[in-house]
């Protein structure tokens, strides 16, 4: 088996790399490429050694700069690359608050601009692992579920499996409180990435709904910390992923991002921490818990080790909704509880969304639609039409001057007429 | 032929009488009767003194404050009340404000509280209806699409039409900039009541949808006068309802109504003088075009007309979709281009609505039924849910505290736990 | 306005141009153009003289073999033309006797043969239809429905009406038993054609359904006499078209086949009989009625009167559901009411279809579709899988040898592999 | 864990036993009661007696004929009654033979006599289970399929899966003919219980259906031994249930079912034989695989083991569809594969069935609910558009008299006006 990182010069790797010493118990693994791009050359080379100390002779450790070299009969394809690196991730979090708007870089119009940035790299890079390889791609390149859409409706290519932590975070954070093992619980878990509801838990066949929901607090990471309210949990009857604060806490979460500055900065601090101890680490150094993404590496490794394998076992994916939610459309692309068995992917029937839930779902799948047709397009419009429609967008008063803002920022990587 | 309206003290009848007159030409009407409530018996007097003189023995007009009287053996039966008369429209309109959200009769909150309102009266009447004639409905009353959701979808009683007087007035308008006749014309137009598209405009079968959307201006009756941008329709490649604006424009448009103060007060003082001219009038004064609504009265008599003949037009009303708008669920109540024939109500097939005009269809679909809920389950909790999802409600922070500004101003009205 | 005729040098012309001067009253046409291929020559000019003489100066009526010129710039082309003539249809009709299956020009494996002869003359024509005319195409080639869901759905051309005789023989029949108007009537009607259903019926709104059940007979024209049995109606709650006989007394059915001999033989005869008189003829002479299609005049010069103005009717035709029936894919080519107004065709909702029909209309249209795409890929595999779902096909024993039987008897027309 | 066997009588029933030996190495079982009804009582006894030497000290297993006290605190009940015994099955087999149509159990007009017969004492059972109890219903009871339509869409009780020994079988085959475990195969197979469809085979995620579809002959147990043709499968591109040959060899199957006589009969011998070694064995007799149903002590106990825990497996079982099969509706009761986890059943999304699978499949589903409707309604008129609409059914000419004649032979156990 040969598993190919892309974006390999990120911080993340060395534990992904831990994610797959833990299965090589399960699976065979020979063989994992790290790739990234020229500038990110140096980052790389140092993880290259830190995991090849990492995972001392159990498979080989290669890296490259060339991606065809790198997907070339691979058997998994990890896409965690961010195109722009964190400069442009710091433009998509500023250019929002001049406009009073969430700047945060999956929600809102900061993962509007993310997206139209990382559609063109995504659509070449699934293009070289297609004409290369028969592996599948799991994705955690933000926006994950608007790329997943991007690729399985538009692209055509059906090998690709949008990821996330929050799900494996939150079916930790139940098999706690609920003393079980994680195979125990099955969620009524749906929506697109970033905009999920939990609406029924089961513990064994148990519904265990009403008792969670009183237990469970919002404390899921990688996220701001203020907590929603209690009384709003008995409102919903859904406990809601914690983005949702940027829709229904706009206002608070607005002033918060402009008190504390853009994460984009923080990140970058952590990361060039990071690097230097990766230098001559053996081991993971506990300062990567301050980076976020936690679980992000078992959620991988995980994910490989049951499509590896014909057992059957139940994973939270992005994958195209085929009738489990049954109001809403087949080919929506969501995050939703799927059978993972022998590379294939199946979502599970679990009945009706919630009105709640419903709502915000379709609204924000037309926005992600339009944005992926004004890439498509090449198309400043139709890229207007989509900033219109999403909640967390401008008025029409200043939509125009906030996407030349945009452009300007991106020039080289978004390219709209 | 008998035609009931109920809520007959507003200062439109007169006009609505001679659309009857108009329409007796075609259609033998026997009794008119004018309901309203004890609290307007002196208008419902003045009023029906003046429509007396305009319709001298054309037809009888009678009028009562007995609503079993009223709609006794009727054909059609006009819904036009206001539940709670011009002060809860005031309140409506106020209330939202305080929170520095849109304050509109029909859309954002103040539609909301009118909503919650107005359900139990059209309850109690539809069952009146429904037990004392094999009427067919036609509502007028706000919010129109939202009210007959209700009706349709929750109470179960199936002769009920939901009519607004923009459809109208753009028909009108199509066939004065193309010099054809209404009839000529079809238009691809979906949407809920005060949040419709129009797509495409087809006269005499040609495709002149270019052409007019160069010419269209944004200058429908009864809304507030600030055009959206030519660019916006560019973009959109829809011709949005002008209400629209209250979404896409929300800032300007909460300074506007903040500066302007509410519509409820000048409606209340335009009523006041035309109630005045009316005492004497022996014909519509022409006062009573600043009161807004216009072309309402030739939309209802004409539907009628249409309604009890067997030939077969197109109006455009508010009915289940049934699948005329194939990406749209069967069961939403939206505003379309039906065949009316003999009493029933056709929707015609217009293929699939474009995702911008989606997204927002769905959310506030989804808006309403939750609404709808609210006061079926009697539940504050289901309210906040509502209010949350509106693109124009409150934040988690706010919502609390102006549900309870809503219910103290709506005591005796709106009954929530 | 030109109209082009396809297969002119039918019996049925005469009586198609008495049609077009009747509504030549309402509409202004200016041209009717006469075709037929070159082994029908002789008779096309028997018929092009006796046309003249009926339409006097009304109209030009001309006549042609050349195809394009027959189309080009026609507002209307109609397709009644036979591939292969009463040769073939006598053929259609022979050969599955042989097998102790229905022989019968549109329903079963008589059908099957047609549909297979029929696509390729139909695709080469609607080609040309295509490039030289914007002209609405009205077809009553058969098998009519099954060469509709051809057109509409795989060669996507959507300027295409399927139209038979059935329903406005219907219709006349329940105006006379009820004494009103066509247009006062509505039907709850639906299926494929020639496997259509009546379930309900409502005359000024009425339901009369009840009545008129208990009066109708079963005596449309054009099809064997013998009638279902009156328990059959009441078992049903349907009134089925008389081509339901094939499925539901297929033995009886099949031994009146075997009997009375094939009904190609008694046309042939009619026609040559009816070419004879119109060599002299001034007007219709009676013995046409004897031919069969009874109304069919009516039907496509009312249709095209109709679809040339703005005013809005009712006809029933065979277009896709797009939703009409909600319980049916949208996608199916079915015979429904529809709105027909401005050279469009908008079916008109009717709610939910009964099972029993649903059964045979689901098996019916897959059967239709595995025939379309035995031609559209040349298989005889895909021809016997088309064969063997039917109802009234054969059995695996004997379908190839079958198949072979029809493919040597259409030797020229039908090419699979 | 508490297992009820109602219909306990049956001579399968040791082995069933043996199944749930092999499984309690696995999950715990503390007893299994055997019931049924008092005119079996002396076989249940002898059953008793010869299944206590099977386990015994592994579990306590009791009998009863007291239908509450064997459900009453179950977890699992297994339906494998057959209402009227082998006496009605004869029946159900001799009677349509005499008007030419297939007798058979489950398919055809024997099926419908069997459907009549076994409704109202599931109806009734199920009520008792529903109130006694919270288990989970695994059926047997034959026609099972359309039973478990009736229980799931008719009588709203939701714990309730169909089972046929015919998956496993084939899900065995494949993996003798690949050389790998079942865990390892994925089938996309689809339908209705004895009317399925095996489209594509996918051994550890590799598309196999090619070369298996070339090894693979008809063998499946319990059905008539004669193979379809080998060029029937490259036509359908299918691999059909064995079942379909009533369909597409009904001349065929006719005529040895006359020649061969009622599997009642043969089966009624088996079953004595069996009785008779049962008195006195300690193991299964090798006599037992005469009697069909292979592998379906298997089929039950693996299930049974899989539903108890929470590991997450694929069976295929009858539930249903909710939007696994696409282009069917969410509601259809079909056989396909589910992950079973924790006593839910989730069907696992498999994309489009076939045209041909499609046909037929609608048309027997119409079947199967006209047919509940009779029963509900208590019908005669009802039972017959059933059989008219079933494509192995009667003529109109000979429908009632044959309704007679089943009403007549199942005097007591149907009871239509």
């Amino acid at each position: 088996m040969k598993i190919a990182v892309i974006g390999a010069g990120s911080t993340y790797t060395p534990e992904l790399i831990k994610g797959f010493i833990e299965i090589s118990k399960d699976v065979s693994i020979d063989e994992v490429v790290l790739h990234d791009v020229e500038q990110s050359a140096e980052k790389l080379d140092i993880i290259h050694q830190f995991t090849k100390r990492l995972v001392k002779d159990l498979f080989k450790v290669q890296k490259t700069l060339d991606i065809v070299k790198a997907v070339e009969g691979a058997d998994y394809v990890i896409f965690q690359f961010r195109v722009g690196l964190l400069k442009a991730r710091e433009n998509d979090e500023h250019i929002p608050l001049r406009y009073d708007l969430i700047g945060q870089e999956t929600t809102g119009i900061g993962g509007f601009a993310c997206a139209l940035r990382t559609f063109p790299v995504v659509e070449k890079y699934v293009q070289t692992v297609d004409r290369h390889s028969k592996a599948t791609v799991i994705n955690f390149t933000n926006p994950s579920g608007h790329v997943t859409e991007f690729v399985l409706n538009y692209l055509g290519f059906e090998r690709f499996i949008g990821l996330c932590n929050i799900p494996i975070n939150l079916l930790r954070m139940i098999s706690q409180i609920s003393n079980c093992e994680i195979r125990d619980i099955f969620l009524k878990y749906y929506g697109l990435n970033h905009l999920t509801f939990l609406e029924k838990v089961f513990v064994k066949d148990q519904d265990v709904t009403e008792i969670l929901m009183q237990k469970m607090k919002l404390h899921l990471a990688n996220i701001p910390s203020q907590d929603f309210p209690e009384w709003l949990l008995d409102a919903l009857k859904l406990y809601p992923n914690s983005y949702l604060r940027y829709y229904l806490s706009q206002k608070t979460m607005l002033e918060k991002l402009k008190r504390e500055g853009t994460r984009a900065e923080k990140v970058r601090q952590i990361e060039s921490q990071l690097v230097e101890l990766y230098k001559t680490a053996n081991d993971i150094p506990p300062e990567l818990s301050q980076r976020g993404g936690s679980m992000y590496s078992t959620a991988a490794a995980h994910l490989i080790r049951d499509l590896s394998q014909s057992s059957g076992s139940v994973h939270i994916v992005n994958t195209k909704n085929n009738g489990a939610v049954k109001n809403l459309p087949s080919d929506y692309v969501m995050e939703i509880p799927c059978l993972v068995k022998a590379n294939r992917v199946f979502p599970v029937t679990i009945g009706e969304a919630d009105e709640f839930a419903l709502g915000l779902i379709h609204i924000i799948k037309m926005y992600e639609r339009l944005t992926i047709k004004a890439y498509l397009e090449r198309s400043k419009k139709t890229a207007i039409k989509a900033m219109l429609l999403h909640p967390l967008g401008p008025n029409v008063e200043e939509a125009q001057q906030l996407l030349e803002d945009i452009l300007m920022a991106n020039k080289g990587f978004i390219d709209l007429q």
